[in-house]
């Protein structure tokens, strides 16, 4: 027997048009590229974001076409958000951070129709757009007169012009809730980047669950300020909650050092900031020199990677900021987990509390997570066996864009390639990458906790803990290191400072002393490139 | 193109497994009908609540089968909620403040298979029992010890030796989400009672709501003490988003009065909790006689009628616990708006926030609703204009249980029965019901603040205003007054007294002394009767 409510898609279409009536008003403010501050609201973002609609109509852009963006947080990116994906059309938002080269494979393979980017990414389009056959329309976001005569890319148009003109009335489409609503492409290590194909039902959901007090629990008394960038798994879904309580939101466009962002904070009375630990790291190294306060945060959101202790303490001993210790991926929308404490947590000392904030979180309800041996076989949540940690739930991709990379599922289960332990309350600390954990006898060793140690010793530089072929124990670990200039460190005196600060059969069999370990773009070690290097390299008998 | 998510039947018994999972030992409290204190946890209720579908399927109770309840809040009912609707079946709360007839005619009605009731309803259902020919299985919810010999209902068997025995391994089924959960009876004044049929997607989102900060801001950190009854709409949906939360529950049982709920509300150290205005009388009684105190309460959630200023008053000024003004009905699972301010409010004086406060609140995301006139032109949000209230959303009724009563909505909006105004921050007020504002020379009348001004005069103990048939106005109100005993008050002193209170075409034509007026079993007045009454009453000229 089925049930007899009201049937209703989830739409993207539905946040924009509650804001718009419910708290119309509701500022939304933003640092430009040019510098200056915008001041806009959730009315106004709504009326622009159906002049969107039907300037996509009135160029052709078929339902399903795929609208990209590199573009930095902003009004204008926002109005595209809600515009693109209500109208029925998919956001693709594309990370200006990539290669030019990767932009133009990404490009193509999504066969993007529109192109919306920001002036500071003009030399990227201008070295992209002739190998992009797929775009149609070029367009800058920026005012008429703000449009280079000589931009060399054919039919270049400023957003203000190519939405300006449009009726700013437009009846969203009634769309299948499971339609296409945005995709991110993530970047693997291997292979090429893949796509995640967010729906408008995902991201309805995701929203609802994002905004939980659980979570961000973001409310109309608000102020938010994401720093991480909506080109980043859409700015972790904060425009979608933003719309769906009416908070205010705050843009700080390409300003991300500390004193600009400081500076917004303040003026915006931001109650809640949302970000990556380096973006923090500026902050607070900025708050530092200059002796500052912060007079209306209360919450900091920090994820993308693990928040180094100090940050927490931080923000919470010297800051009286609450940090939100928040885990997920590109494949989860992206949020998995956030670390917020239970009610008999409160009555803890400080320093109990702050072992409970360092780690990832709670799973939030939506989520279902579970940490595998090798074998599949599920762990115990003591907090101290750990697995390859798999998810599962309505925000979880199920599959590639185009199928790259073949079924990523086991069994149902998305494997998020994190080892994870989780301790009795739930609470899930990440410990390595499953392709960084180190299988020996069976039993595994957490590379970061080998680093951990060796980057405690005052000189080491730094540390990457690899393992290495073993006939006997499948594999064994050692350390790569840098030491600091002029440091006279030896082997055994490294091993010897293992001793007590971990299991005997988990320090490293030896120690490799290079000048420099390979780093990414975004100053992640390398280890595949580090493996390369070491490839003739045999463990000491 | 549709998006590549998993595809996840959003269900109910997701909740338990989640609140199992991860809030396994959180704690879930009630007072029993014995009157002593029994703790349970989340664990402990999704064990027990595998073992009721157990014993439902050895029952052979089908699929979409209803199960009743006649129950007070407590760990037992918790359990049929997700054993039953988890296992596939619909939770049936009756209430059992209806005369027996009604509970009869019900029964019949929503053809209950299994009934479980609360020995305090004992009586009711040997009043019953031999007319409910569908009932199969009769279940009372105490110790096998418990159970009367001589109870004259055949095959009576205690909730404990009918569950118990059974395994509390379960595999739920996968059901589509739109498979009916739960169903809930409205009576109106008029025709037979008709039911709401919840779905498994509709509890879902209601419960994603009503967990959000803007909403009662539930998180694992609160203790929760629902003292709406879970026969009245599922208690507001509280079992739902508690068990997404995984946040303590109380559960007063049978115990409504002040002592009782005040004791829980510090021995449990409850921080939220949630009633209709009358409870929290007794208890706000309770409180001054004995000059108390709370710990630990921050938030009431108060809705099912409005609540009277000087009580919203007493909670904010007298014990600093800040009341949510929430509006609903069964039709809407119940939540549709709830007051809490936005950020432009915080900064306004204490008594401005009050006048906020006391409306009935802003819309959820998820719930929309406008106010039309007769002619269902839409009204504007001045705050003075005011109409009928219409909503839609996906946890609002499409159509009743075997269509009873046709189909209620207009143009795909649920008409609510209510009158009333939204200012333009988009804060709704209920000023009158549908039925009972009087319509004059095309301008509405609300029936409340004609009585409102009548109450205000000293010498006046009860008013009703109703509208009578004017050759010319189509309507004109009479206010029906109950005079305090001794009284000499006159028509023309109460019409004098309306002056200047009111607009004077607002102002009734004519006052009607009584000595009764006709109340209803809650203690509403019965208008229709006093129409009835006054059948032959004539309009001055």
């Amino acid at each position: 027997m089925l049930g007899l409510m009201q049937s209703q898609n989830l739409s993207i279409a539905s946040l924009i048009d509650f804001a718009e009536k419910h708290h119309g008003d509701t500022e939304i403010i933003s640092r430009r590229v040019e510098g200056d501050i915008h001041r806009s609201d959730w009315a106004t973002i709504a009326k622009r974001s159906r002049q969107v609609a039907n300037a996509l109509d009135a160029g052709q852009v078929a339902q399903g076409a795929r609208v990209a963006t590199l573009a930095w947080n902003g009004y204008r990116h926002l109005e595209i958000y809600f515009g693109v994906s209500g109208s029925g059309r998919v956001l693709h938002t594309l990370n200006p951070r990539l290669h030019p080269e990767q932009v133009t494979w990404i490009v193509n393979h999504a066969e993007d129709h529109v192109m919306c980017f920001d002036m500071t990414f003009l030399p990227i389009i201008q070295n992209i757009h002739a190998h992009c056959p797929t775009v149609k329309h070029w367009v800058a976001l920026c005012d008429a007169d703000k449009l280079p005569a000589d931009s060399g890319i054919p039919g270049l148009i400023s957003y203000e012009a190519w939405m300006g003109s449009h009726a700013n009335v437009y009846a969203w489409p009634e769309l299948d809730e499971n339609t296409a609503s945005c995709m991110c492409y993530t970047s693997g290590t291997t292979g090429n980047p893949k796509a995640a194909l967010y729906s408008h039902r995902s991201t309805i959901l995701h929203a609802y669950a994002c905004a939980l007090p659980d979570v961000m629990g973001l409310s109309a008394r608000d102020s938010v300020l994401p720093v991480v960038p909506m080109f980043h798994v859409n700015a972790w879904g904060i425009p979608y909650s933003a719309a769906m309580v009416g908070c205010k939101l705050v843009f700080p466009g390409a300003a991300l050092d500390g004193k600009s962002v400081y500076e917004l904070l303040e003026t915006e009375q931001v109650t809640l900031a949302a970000g990556v630990p380096t973006v923090w790291q500026m902050l607070l190294g900025h708050l530092k020199a200059g002796g500052l306060r912060f007079s209306h945060l209360k919450r900091t959101v920090i994820g993308g990677s693990a928040c180094p202790p100090a940050m927490i303490h931080a923000f919470n001993d010297d800051y009286g900021v609450e940090v939100l210790h928040a885990w997920g991926m590109t494949e989860l929308s992206p949020l998995g987990t956030l670390c917020t404490l239970k009610n008999k947590h409160l009555a803890l000392p400080a320093e109990d509390q702050m072992k409970i904030r360092l780690k990832q979180g709670r799973a939030i309800y939506g989520i279902d997570f579970k940490i595998v041996d090798d074998q599949g076989k599920e762990q115990p949540h003591d907090g101290k066996a750990y697995g390859d940690l798999l998810v599962k739930g309505p925000w979880v991709v199920r599959e590639y864009y185009k199928q790259e990379g073949g079924s990523p599922l086991i069994d149902g289960w998305f494997p998020t390639g994190d080892v994870a332990t989780v301790d009795p309350e739930g609470f899930m600390q990440i410990t390595d990458r499953s392709k960084d954990v180190i299988k020996s006898g069976g039993e595994w060793i957490s590379s970061i906790d080998v680093e951990n140690i060796a980057m405690a010793h005052p000189e080491v530089a730094m540390a990457a803990c690899i393992g290495m072929a073993h006939p006997k124990w499948d594999e064994r670990p050692i350390v790569v290191v840098v030491k600091r200039p002029g440091s006279p460190l030896e082997r055994d005196t490294l091993l010897k400072f293992y001793e007590g600060k971990i299991a005997k059969w988990q320090i490293p069999d030896d120690v490799v002393f290079v000048d420099a370990i390979p780093l990414g773009a975004t100053g992640k070690m390398l280890k595949t490139r580090l493996r390369e290097q070491l490839a003739s390299y045999q463990l000491p008998a």
